[in-house]
């Protein structure tokens, strides 16, 4: 039953998780993960810097943070060579979307994604009462010209594509993106969410322009950073759409000790640098294993392989199933033709030795191995 | 200037800060401080339980943390014998209005709330295009009665009422909040932001009643558990009502950090109890320091102690910059008669010693000492 004093808005909205956390998966399954592999987690974790830095932060964990953290904002806009009123800082990209479409769509407003991209993206427009329109993969890449062309024609406020994109990990390179973002229609604005970037080549990266109104682009400390539980997360932007974030958002929300260790995270790229890398030693070995158990990994540029499973979304799911019960989470696209995919995270050698062992075994499951 | 794709009502908005942080006066007054009484933190941290489980938690930060949080909900829920259904915790009691604001007040919805009380909350609601209706204090207390008949007469959602209260310190007793809950009109929901009652006598808290849908308070990790950098806090509610913030809240947003120091803290009632004799110590030296200036501490039930400086707002922000040009950080209500006032944080010894010292010096340079 719904509170009659809610809105209207709220009334309508189910009570949904966008994610179930494989720690809740295990108490209703009974099954406990020896691999997980699931939520694009770094297990290598963040630089031993930034552990550092927030052993010592929760020493200063009494004090409120700063609202405008200008240490932390200031180290970012020095990265990318742009001025701090650029970036505005929340609780993961997921804060920031949520704080987007309340800047952005009013109820009754349209956005465009891609059918079976990021779902938390959905569920922060469904709960500002938007109007989803979404377009169809182009085989496993999102349509930056599909995305465009419905954006002008629906009148859309947001359009959004992730690149590299999860869950199918491919990547367009920067002249595709800069196109899009050249021809994203007036009135629009294009959500360019860049989650996984420090995974991939640096030519997907268009330049950062932040003089262009058209584009918000969003960077993460949970992926390559290893921060994933820290929930810290920027936007890069023309500074009035930076700051604008200010008009609505906690300002206080990001706690103290992530600040700090997002501050130190940037001081140490060696450590970034050797992540990527063992990374990509992690998707090579990802690869062969699905190869030898006759799956088809797509290419990745992120820290996920996404693998082919040959047949329809009922054997990818039954394949999933099977993985959960023998102790390996894994994740997969929620939609179909991608559906016919499961998504297997980076994780440490000996998690993907228990993959190697049991995906097989989870195969002759089904009757399929 | 705004930008015309963002909502009508956010253009509307100013781009403000509810709160000034100390560190960025400092930064923009040139001034360092050397005690920090304006935030209502407490400088005695958390427990060292809570440290040293906040300690632990950054060797698994890498991963997300779980969305409903079902150790720590359940922990809260058996510390008040209650559901853990009843339970939903946020990004401080900050986050937590931010989302209840969206669950209850559409654009033009009437919210009513006491003039000059927490202006977080009035941020909020601002934020949501809700009408803001303001009932002044009687005297130095929120006034339930004129709250609730307000609340009637706009046909208000939501009516705000903080106890103990902040800025005055001021506490009504468990029968005179009793008595406002069974007082809320048809249609409206009673918000009791209870951050400050573990300084409070017990005989200020009403019995917890989760079948009563006429309410909904809120507690916070921030004050007495020490730990306002960590934004963790929670809301007590029927069911429905709790289970309602699922729809529309940040499901990862609360840092993981955050949850095993809030765990850990629960577990160690000797250290609150400890706290809260320490506090109760140092209100008492507040108030003496006040008296023996010629100024007249009000009672308080929180770890701050509002001082009454005798003469008009002009008078008491005069101080409080003289204060602050002095090193010693403090804050004050916005709003008259209230402004009369300034309001001293409980901090350590050496703090109280600086405030000892500097109050003398900073009422000379006003030519009032």
């Amino acid at each position: 039953m719904s509170d009659p004093r809610q809105t209207p808005l709220v009334r309508s909205l189910p009570s949904t998780v966008p994610f179930v956390a494989p720690e809740r998966l295990e108490a209703e399954r009974g099954v406990t993960f020896d691999a997980r592999l699931g939520a694009n987690e770094l297990p290598f974790g963040p630089s031993p810097k930034a552990r550092a830095a927030m052993a010592e932060a929760v020493e200063d964990i009494w004090k409120y943070g700063v609202a405008d953290m200008p240490a932390l904002r200031g180290a970012i806009a020095a990265r990318h060579g742009i001025a701090p009123e650029a970036v505005t800082v929340g609780e993961g990209i997921d804060g920031l979307l949520g704080t987007l479409v309340r800047l952005y769509v009013a109820e009754g407003d349209a956005v465009v994604t891609s059918d079976g991209s990021y779902p938390t993206f959905n569920y922060h427009v469904a709960g500002v009462g938007g109007v989803l329109h979404k377009v169809p993969y182009r085989g496993d890449f999102e349509d930056p010209e599909a995305l465009v062309a419905r954006a002008a024609e629906v009148g859309a406020k947001l359009v959004y594509l992730s690149n590299p994109n999860n869950p199918m990990g491919s990547v367009h390179d920067a002249a595709a993106v800069q196109a899009m973002i050249d021809s994203v229609p007036e009135g629009c604005l294009m959500v360019l969410d860049e989650a996984y970037t420090e995974f991939a080549p640096a030519s997907s990266r268009p330049e950062i322009d932040t003089t262009d109104r058209r584009v918000i682009r969003f960077r993460t400390f949970s992926k390559a950073y290893g921060m994933a539980g820290a929930r810290i997360a920027y936007g890069i932007a023309h500074p009035e759409i930076a700051g604008s974030f200010d008009k609505i958002r906690n300002h206080f929300g990001v706690n103290r000790i992530a600040q700090a260790g997002a501050l130190a995270a940037l001081g140490d790229e060696p450590w970034l640098a050797d992540v990527v890398e063992q990374v990509a030693r992690g998707r090579d070995r990802i690869a062969r294993i699905a190869q030898q158990n006759g799956l088809t990994p797509l290419p990745s540029a992120t820290n996920f392989v996404t693998v082919d499973c040959g047949r329809d979304g009922d054997h990818a799911r039954a394949l999933l199933a099977a993985l959960t019960a023998r102790g390996v989470f894994v994740r997969m696209p929620g939609v179909a033709p991608l559906d016919r995919c499961i998504r297997i995270s980076v994780g440490t050698e000996a998690e993907l030795d228990v993959l190697a062992e049991r995906l097989p075994l989870a195969l002759r499951d089904l009757g399929a191995g």
